[in-house]
């Protein structure tokens, strides 16, 4: 059986780029954007539309839900991203051993790999700093778009696996990564591996 | 400025042990039983009743705290072990690095000292197996036992600190014992530190 690390995050705790260096350290395949283009060729839906809403729930998902078109088996097409997302993420599980970043791997692969699930947080004012380094200013201020984007990724994983994102119970390690900081989170997992 | 480590815990997930063996790793002191000898000592009550109302809310916490006698400041035997061990616990991390087991010493000591806050948690059935090994059987199955502490420690946690116990967001690293295992919890926390 394949050994998978899968990585849930707080957006800005740097979990995506954990999830690279710890597969780097174990010379194993890191699935992030390269999902993305996987389930675009897949799936035929655009790159932009399976980062969005392969991982975020609409701002108002349950309403929104609701009203969204569907097709004749009563899907949306957010469903419908995330059945080939769940696909292939299970193909790849299958193939060989590698670390999945976010898309709710750690729940699809329950029960079908010889799972590592991590959970990767960090305080507001860290995160804050981080995503304005990485990705810039923006009209709204960081704490703003931080509780969106954990709001929206957060009603995304409990859509599809009605469970609660980021309660422990789910996880074997949570980190914090403001606190301990992103080199000794890798030799963590690196070495937990 | 003194280096503590806290352990806040699940009832059976083995943090306890894993404290013990971190300290002694470390060669720190480690703060457990200890603590409640010297509580009594200071404050007069039983050792009994502060391994109980120093950690854990009767069954009926509100109502019987409701209920309670009181000093003439208002305060109830249980407020008065909090604020003894609150003292205590103060007065151990201004005098030496150490790792101190439960007792809301995460709360008591923020911003008071160089903390490495750790929670460590386990699945119901190994807790269930390690309960039933270390203390026996009970008439109440090991399910509804574990069930019970847990409740009655969030709820003296939430009294007196006002934070949701068990939310990884008060911790550094959170930990599952079951699937880890307690020697690679002691190897993480002793390199961590």
């Amino acid at each position: 059986m394949n050994r998978i690390i899968t990585i849930s995050r707080e957006f800005g705790s740097g979990g995506r780029t954990i999830g690279r260096e710890v597969a780097q350290r174990l010379n194993i395949p890191c699935y992030d954007h390269e999902l993305i283009d996987k389930i675009a060729e897949e799936s035929g839906f655009s790159k932009e539309f399976i980062r969005e809403s392969g991982e975020y729930a609409t701002s108002s998902a349950w309403f929104s839900n609701a009203l969204a078109a569907r097709d004749y088996h009563g899907h949306t097409t957010q469903d419908q991203v995330f059945f080939a997302q769940s696909r292939i993420i299970r193909e790849l599980a299958e193939k060989e051993s590698c670390v999945i970043v976010g898309r709710c791997a750690d729940y699809l692969l329950r029960d079908k790999a010889d799972l590592l699930k991590v959970f990767i947080y960090s305080d507001m004012q860290s995160r804050a700093e981080r995503i304005v380094k990485l990705y810039g200013e923006s009209a709204d201020s960081p704490e703003k778009r931080l509780k969106d984007k954990d709001k929206r990724r957060a009603a995304y994983y409990q859509i599809y696996t009605d469970m609660k994102w980021g309660s422990h119970a789910h996880y074997d390690i949570c980190l914090n990564s403001g606190v301990i900081g992103i080199e000794k989170c890798v030799d963590i997992l690196a070495q937990l591996y």
